[in-house]
């Protein structure tokens, strides 16, 4: 751990078959004016809307909701959750389904009181609320944003092309609780089973690939991963394993709260391009990052190849005997492949729609970030872009 | 991930060099009468005493102290501070020092307004705080116990030749806020260095070796475990080394604050004995868990093989080719022998003044905990330390 740090983490995580029984603890705990927040109606389908609805009533709560949240929220729907809030004057938001609902619950959380266009302060400007923050809850249904214990929030800006995240600094931001069931994600398609099972890799991938010391973060990350490729594998066969959807969704929450990038830095140029995808595509989010993540790897590779070997021998206990280096880091990379494949990923942005045509304009909606091995100019992301089709 | 289980940890962590300049952060967040805990002269030759009192008469705090602070604190002790405390009317206790001192503090804050004997209410009955719980900080100076970032107390009765630790579930027991900077413990002779390592990899083992379930956890276990191999061999020869302390400092953080439990059953046994040793000869705590732990995990091989055979290819790199089960699995724990050898600890409980008569009434001091792979009974407990002397 060579660079200083803060770690503060105080979401209470409720695991387990049932937890959502814990909303009664947890409600006594806020003001009445509750906003129930949820996407599609797969909520409703499976009983957990009603659920929560229950419970909520059960805590005498004056309930409002702000139903549609979409894959990738919008802007033009959180100013419409504003007002629902601000008529409401909600004491509480009680977000219900994946990484989504959760990220628009936090980003209408910082919003509710802003008092100036959220958008600019936040998604432009990029600074901490100064405002009230109404806290949130979360029940979730989806796993792989690890947006449940932490303080990131990914608004999209469809009229701008953009899909921003902020992570915010300020703990007030992060869920106070949230309920980690994981028989709640039984009955989610195989398809977004694997897509939220990739974001969860990517996430520690990105925070694995960059930096030359020697960290703690690392090992931890490691361990997360081949959790991750036991666990995987069994619930690509066997989606009804408890055991193995139980560790996925632990996994997720503890890939993406920040504790594996304490002291160390990191790189997000995957969930650059994959959001500059996403937005163009309206894609979902684990998919982009499958599509682009090999052509982006084999393309740092060489700036950072201690760590490429070191990835191939931990994680995917690559033999490194009579290999090179160059040898071992690629061998690491066809057993990520081979193992994407497996659980069936999307490998190539051609298959989300995003066209030859289409990559300089996608290219140009590309966050550059600074942490990795290897800083990419606009062609390098063109060409690892072109690469993906 | 079978069990239900919560998690919830909120103390925030400042980490790095300078560290502790982030009082000036937190001390206003509390009222105005500190009671200053520390333990022996270190901190005040090493300046970590001037500079915390600096900064807390800076804040404006009307400052008692409690001095003298023992390794394993004594119940006397622990009546002496609740007068103290009690007097001075403390809305703060800023514990300086290590585990002993953090643990301490944290058995003051659940005692000053406890009513009755804490002793009985904590550590005979085992209860929750029912009063005001004093907040809590600490300035780690000392790593190994974890205490940092847990709820945990551990207590000595010396008239009864009791040591026992409470961990209690009420997260206001937690310390709000940590101070870990790694130079504070560049000071340290080298006994206490890896004794606090040994303890810090006990604490993992402990997690580790319970249940034949996949956990995810147990992958966290790894990653802590490798970690903690491999900067803890470069700082044996070189204990000025600040990345190799930073991770050994880090990793005791994580080994113990109800992460890698998570979900699972634990053992503890070895803390058990390793106690029991230590209230009879007063040794230093990660001293009396070496001296003890082979005899034991030797003694409950057969009964956890499996565990025993991926602890020794997953965290010692025993390639299993051509190997038994049975072997692979001392393999493993000759690998850590060694490892414990290098780093010089006790690997006997004679070291530490036990004697052959002594045995059994050490073993009548020892609660035998359920949840490792054999249950000890009485006799198999004397075998393991007269195995052990």
């Amino acid at each position: 751990m060579l660079g200083n740090f803060s770690y503060c983490n105080p979401t209470k995580l409720y695991f387990g078959k049932g937890a959502i029984g814990y909303l009664k603890e947890e409600l006594p705990k806020y003001g009445k004016n509750v906003v129930l927040i949820y996407g599609g109606g797969s909520v409703k389908k499976n009983g957990i809307y009603d659920e929560a609805l229950r419970l909520l009533r059960e805590a005498g709560k004056n309930v409002a909701e702000i139903a549609g949240v979409m894959p990738n929220p919008t802007l033009e729907k959180l100013y419409e959750g504003m007002k629902i809030a601000r008529e409401h004057k909600a004491d509480f938001l009680l977000a219900v389904g994946g990484g989504s609902v959760c990220d628009y619950a936090k980003a209408l959380a910082v919003s509710v009181h802003c008092g100036e266009d959220p958008w600019e302060k936040y998604y432009v400007r990029f600074e901490e609320p100064s405002c009230e923050v109404v806290p949130v809850g979360c029940v979730l249904t989806m796993v792989g944003t690890g947006s449940e214990m932490n303080a990131g929030a990914v608004i999209t800006n469809r009229e701008q092309k953009l899909k921003i995240g902020h992570v915010f600094a300020d703990e007030k931001v992060m869920p106070r609780f949230a309920v980690l069931d994981p028989t709640y994600t039984f009955t989610l398609p195989h398809y977004q089973m694997v897509a939220g099972i990739y974001d969860i890799f990517s996430h520690i991938c990105e925070q694995y690939f960059s930096g030359e010391d020697d960290n703690t973060s690392d090992y931890l990350a490691e361990g997360l991963m081949r959790s991750l490729l036991h666990s995987s594998r069994i619930a690509n066969k066997d989606m009804q394993n408890y055991e193995a959807r139980s560790n996925i969704m632990w996994t997720a929450t503890w890939a993406l709260n920040t504790l594996i990038s304490r002291g160390k830095t990191t790189d997000w140029m995957v969930h650059m391009l994959g959001q500059a995808v996403g937005a163009y595509t309206d894609a979902t989010h684990g998919m982009t990052l499958s599509a682009v993540s090999l052509a982006y790897y084999r393309h740092i590779l060489p700036y950072g190849m201690k760590k490429f070997v070191r990835f191939a021998e931990n994680v995917w206990g690559v033999d490194p005997a009579g290999k090179s280096d160059r040898e071992i880091a690629e061998a690491g990379l066809s057993a990520m492949e081979a193992w994407m494949k497996e659980l069936g990923l999307v490998m190539n942005i051609s298959e989300l729609g995003v066209t030859g045509e289409m990559v300089k304009d996608v290219a140009g909606a590309v966050l550059v970030m600074q942490g990795g091995y290897k800083v990419l100019g606009r062609e390098e992301i063109e060409a690892v872009l072109a690469e993906s089709l």
